[in-house]
């Protein structure tokens, strides 16, 4: 799909099909996501494959979006590797560059994806069912799979000309 | 350009053709950007466009990296809306997004850009510039015009298997 098609048609599925994303996959999404950029290339993002049901499950009851959790036969949850952060703010930038990349390639090529963010309210929970290191912070989980029905992302956004706040 | 192939070809652009970015083309940019996700879909991005050489000679005397602002006939200042956010973490994070939307279209379209964060030393001086209201916080300036040359960014990224620090 076009870059500036995939842009603008990307919008959150909650709902998938049962089948699981294919190892090749699952493989393509995280290697599009290592390509965003971060300040001095540092690269401070990490992930969490979580396929198995039963730990699904357990990140379901860590967020009141626990069904999408549950339909989503893929999650990825993306950490901050505070070990390689040298600019918490800038970290944090890179992180959302990386989970854009990853939720583009997921709809470009037949995927659909919803950013969690919500989670983050159990936090410690959630790095504790997934036993990272202590260095490892949580940012947010992916949901993945193929959709079923209609996207219901919020397709409103504010008109360009009340963003753009000076011009010289 | 396909969204897999610019994910991955993006590349910082540091030196620039002098002809100007076009106005339609500025407005696809910022298009683009504004359809990031952020959490509660509060959109809590805002940008200035400087094209105006004595504007952009400004900003680069905020940066070590002043010759990138010189050589660029666009910079787009992004700000986060302090008085939009509702959660700091997640607000970066969507920031993060938006930029990311920004580059790609910017390659997607055969533009180059380079994402400037070494000038939020001088956050508070680039504010004063560009005579932002004080609920407006710098996050990133974005160099932007037709490359010239080779693309310097640095093509290094972490092989996938040191990312992923699990399986389930």
């Amino acid at each position: 799909m076009n870059t500036s098609e995939a842009i603008r048609s990307r919008r959150s599925v909650r709902r998938f099909r049962p089948e699981p994303v294919p190892p090749d996959r699952i493989e393509r999404l995280l290697d599009a996501a290592r390509w965003a950029p971060s300040g001095l290339n540092n690269q401070p993002w990490r992930f969490v494959v979580v396929q198995a049901p039963e730990v699904r499950e357990q990140l379901a009851r860590c967020t009141k979006y626990g069904r999408i959790l549950r339909s989503a036969p893929l999650a990825v949850a993306v950490f901050l590797d505070t070990a390689s952060s040298y600019h918490r703010e800038k970290d944090l930038q890179g992180v959302g560059a990386c989970l854009q990349n990853l939720l583009l390639e997921a709809h470009a090529t037949g995927l659909g994806a919803c950013w969690l963010g919500e989670i983050l309210n159990q936090r410690e929970e959630v790095e504790r069912i997934l036993g990272v290191p202590a260095h490892l912070e949580l940012m947010a989980v992916v949901a993945v799979g193929f959709p079923e029905g209609d996207r219901h992302g919020n397709p409103q956004r504010l008109p360009l000309e009340d963003l753009i706040v000076g011009r010289f």
